[in-house]
């Protein structure tokens, strides 16, 4: 008979992340975290009060994690335009490594109080970006091309849209990927337009 | 009494390609359609054979207008970075177009026959792009920076994630988006890197 460690909240959020990841949130039922968990949903239940508190635990690991890059000492000293290019690059390791959390955050929804909550904690985020891009358009360091609100969009479409392909443990590193994504969004794919 | 015009298939996947593209195809259901459209099940039942074949429907639509970008003129005259160019900028414009074809789209998973050929489809796109951004890399007209196949899930990434926010009848246009997306995919948004 196998022996596994007992689940806890935490592991059980790892699990249920993995199969909201996989099936989207609300395709994915409790039946299928149980099922993914090997374990009765009476047994889920024991430990949380349902679907919703699950998907709170994965949006409050993914925030936590975006929240900490801006609180790095990179993204807090030196010129605006480095800034921005280190928070990109910690942004995209951070998909990679917390893959499933960062999956559910990218397409959640607004549609309850720990949903709303999320939405907006991420677009503060996003809006502590876009304020550093504009510092360094001001700075003559960043390309006034796009404006500051619609290059954050763009920029984190890029970078959110690898969880939807990326593999850990495949031969591309999360630190290769990171900065093949910041050569494409700083330095450009092309040389300039003729 | 209003009074509406008939469904027929077409507009009828119009209907259920918008309530897949809110809610998610795993997660919307054919009474959501059938509410969307205001009539009974049995009503489209009448127009189809389910859910599938109206997704089936759709991921056509969507394909259709991604090989008619290939074929047209300026994907296939000139140097390979203008084509590049020219074919970002076009799926950004259609992005906006046929939002709710091209969210679907760029959701599905291979999990049937339909499913299955459109993700190949896909694919072949991609592929197709990345042939084009390694011959302009050839040219030197590409920075080589990143490996083509890389490249192109990057620009497609940006480029797709695009239905996730934009609205259309908004103040930015699709061809505004469209120059915005070239520019920060093609210029980059910084100067060189220090």
């Amino acid at each position: 008979m196998e022996v596994r460690k007992p689940y806890d909240i935490d592991s059980l959020t790892d699990v249920a992340l993995r199969v909201f990841a996989e099936r989207g949130y609300d395709g994915a039922t409790m039946d299928d975290v149980a099922r993914a968990a090997g374990i009765t949903k009476a047994g889920i239940y024991h430990h949380v009060t349902g679907k919703e508190a699950l998907l709170a635990r994965g949006l409050d690991r993914a925030l936590a994690a975006l929240q900490a890059i801006l609180a790095e000492p990179a993204a807090n000293r030196g010129r605006a335009a480095e800034r921005v290019r280190f928070i990109v690059r910690r942004v995209a390791e951070t998909a990679c490594s917390l893959l499933p959390e960062l999956t559910v955050l990218f397409r959640v929804k607004a549609t309850s109080p720990a949903t709303e909550s999320a939405v907006e904690r991420r677009r503060a985020f996003d809006r502590a970006v876009a304020r550093l891009i504009a510092e360094g358009q001001a700075d003559g360091e960043l390309s006034t091309a796009i404006e500051p609100g619609l290059a954050t969009r763009l920029i984190f479409g890029t970078s959110n849209s690898i969880v939807e392909w990326y593999r850990p443990g495949g031969a591309l590193k999360p630190a290769q990927l990171a900065a093949a994504i910041e050569a494409l969004l700083f330095e450009g794919l092309g040389p300039a337009k003729s």
